[in-house]
């Protein structure tokens, strides 16, 4: 009976192990290679740990840092989707979807329906938890592409307009602090030209 | 004042991001390329809590993952010292702390304390939770390697007593029913000649 759950949760870590190869479109800072979603992944849950006391409202930090951790698991299936990409948004929500069952499926019951359920209280945005960890994942990349002087902005030519609008509905949603960090980072790389000024 | 305390977080965010660029020797399942530091904290602390029953002693979760995120943050400045390099480790726990005093040490002081300490209390075994992070240390490049056929232990010509002495030290102390799991892997590897009998 053991030996079974446990086969189960190798399984799932042999799966997981893929993540590793999902390459996102955010560059290393110095310039480095492009990111993939494991170590992004890592990134964002040392900073919910480390800038917890600016969240908007009390969060659950375990909670919050394990969300981090496989909120983009479900990208082993269904490949990551740009910040930017309209077109590949639109059919984003049912490929994840059928990943979440698929993947989260591998682990024993109690454990799959959990992970399940935290990608999808996730995806809503509708906990603290999710608002602040959704923060991060905005957060970590902006931080990431202003070491590089904007390079990613620059490269995919990239609206003031879009990325005002990005950071309001998911970094101030979490945090009114890191979002007040946020803008003035985005002011500056629209006066640099990083930025279009749409 | 508080925006002093965030530009410290931000500059330590950033200074962990090199992390991601430490190289190991373990290869990523499927054959991959070699995994770096960070992905594989990230796939460490998923493990703690999806193996969190197996613990032979009652652990802190929370702190146990913040523990494999940042155990290797050190590694950093003084690099990776693979498992069976033996020379390499007479130097590792002094260059290590070095870098613990710099790197920590751009934190705000109280995060900084918190971060360094707990990764002391990893590097003496002492506790619940770092003995269960080092068996997740262990028994995470362990099932990768397994599932490249050995790959690591034969490029290394690795023998069954460096190996069960390191996992009987490392992973037994801190879950004894992974131990037995990771020993019928060992004994398999060692029939298949992918890791010597000496």
């Amino acid at each position: 009976m053991e030996k079974e759950r446990l086969e189960k949760q190798i399984d799932f870590i042999l799966e997981a192990d893929k993540e590793k190869n999902i390459i996102r479109q955010t560059h290393l800072s110095g310039n480095g290679r492009r990111e993939n979603d494991a170590e992004h992944a890592w990134h964002m849950a040392i900073m919910v740990y480390l800038l917890k006391e600016y969240a908007n409202e009390e969060i659950d930090v375990a909670k919050a840092m394990l969300m981090a951790l496989i909120h983009d698991i479900v990208e082993i299936d269904a490949g990551d989707t740009y910040a930017y990409d309209l077109k590949g948004r639109e059919t984003k929500k049912m490929r994840e979807e059928q990943a979440a069952e698929r993947i989260f499926g591998l682990l024993p019951e109690n454990q799959g329906e959990e992970l399940k359920n935290l990608f999808q209280e996730y995806e809503a945005s509708e906990t603290p938890e999710a608002r602040f960890v959704r923060a991060m994942d905005n957060f970590q990349p902006l931080l990431l592409n202003n070491s590089n002087d904007g390079r990613d902005w620059r490269e995919h030519e990239i609206g003031k307009q879009q990325v005002m609008k990005r950071h309001i509905t998911n970094t101030k949603s979490g945090s009114n602090i890191i979002w007040e960090c946020a803008k003035k980072i985005i002011e500056e790389n629209v006066r640099n030209g990083n930025i279009k000024d749409d």
